[in-house]
């Protein structure tokens, strides 16, 4: 089970690649993917599918395991979000990945124990548990590795 | 120039194939697809990619028509139009076609002189121009060959 967690935007789309090993969790990738601004939406778009099916295919990634969006103020960002989202979904189709989908609340609750926690305080967690990981240098790689983990740990939807 | 319009939708994606001959607007092919609400997201998500690209591929198609969203009541939707529209950028991307996208408002306005027509008065004007069209089946066909004309006609955005 290798598991391509992704916490999708436009500005920043951060990703994390992980998997057990004797049973221990390690990230085997994980960083982010910015798509240029002043391109059209499809080359953008077209960026974001090469990225990711590059990874899916080099790493042999079985699972993919993303975040549900929530409406926010912008309704064009929301639509636009599901454009990326359309494209994980035919990237799950075409390379048979089991697809799992986690609220940021769920997100948090299985890192630090609380579906209220702060962006922080799974940070710190993630930070624990592996002690020799960088400090990532966005904030959207840090979500990422959290999704990436609630798919290894298979938590279904609450 | 061969425009494919596409009016898109989980339920029904009507979809139109439009080009000129001798200065003539012809129909080479217009027909919809309905997507198994039976089977997965990722799934239906493939069936639409794949429907799609052997359309492209086997009409040569050089420019691809859709129609803008609005948000309507229900969110959920509104997220998942957005996947399949991903899925329609990345096949323009893919296959470098042209895309423009007209809203409801252009569309009734470029085919009936009146954006605020009614459907009904839409596919009046289509049977006058193609008398020897059969009734499409559903109202998304309709949809989908005024948004076709748009892209033959390359009215831009207002």
């Amino acid at each position: 089970m290798i598991v391509l967690g992704i916490d999708p935007g436009f500005t920043v789309t951060g990703y994390s690649i992980v998997s057990k090993i004797k049973g221990k969790e390690v990230i085997i990738d994980a960083g982010y993917i910015s798509l240029p601004a002043t391109q059209s939406l499809q080359v953008r778009i077209g960026i974001f599918h090469d990225f990711f099916c590059e990874k899916i295919k080099i790493h042999n990634i079985t699972d993919l395991s993303i975040e549900t969006p929530f409406l926010g103020k912008n309704v064009q960002s929301f639509l636009k979000l599901g454009y990326l989202r359309g494209v994980l979904y035919l990237l799950a189709n075409q390379h048979k990945l089991v697809l799992r989908e986690y609220s940021p609340r769920e997100v948090k609750l299985a890192i630090t124990g609380s579906g209220s926690a702060q962006k922080d305080q799974v940070a710190r967690v993630l930070g624990m548990m592996f002690p020799h990981l960088a400090k990532p240098k966005k904030e959207d790689v840090t979500d990422a590795i959290a999704i990436g983990l609630c798919g290894l740990w298979q938590k279904t939807l609450l």
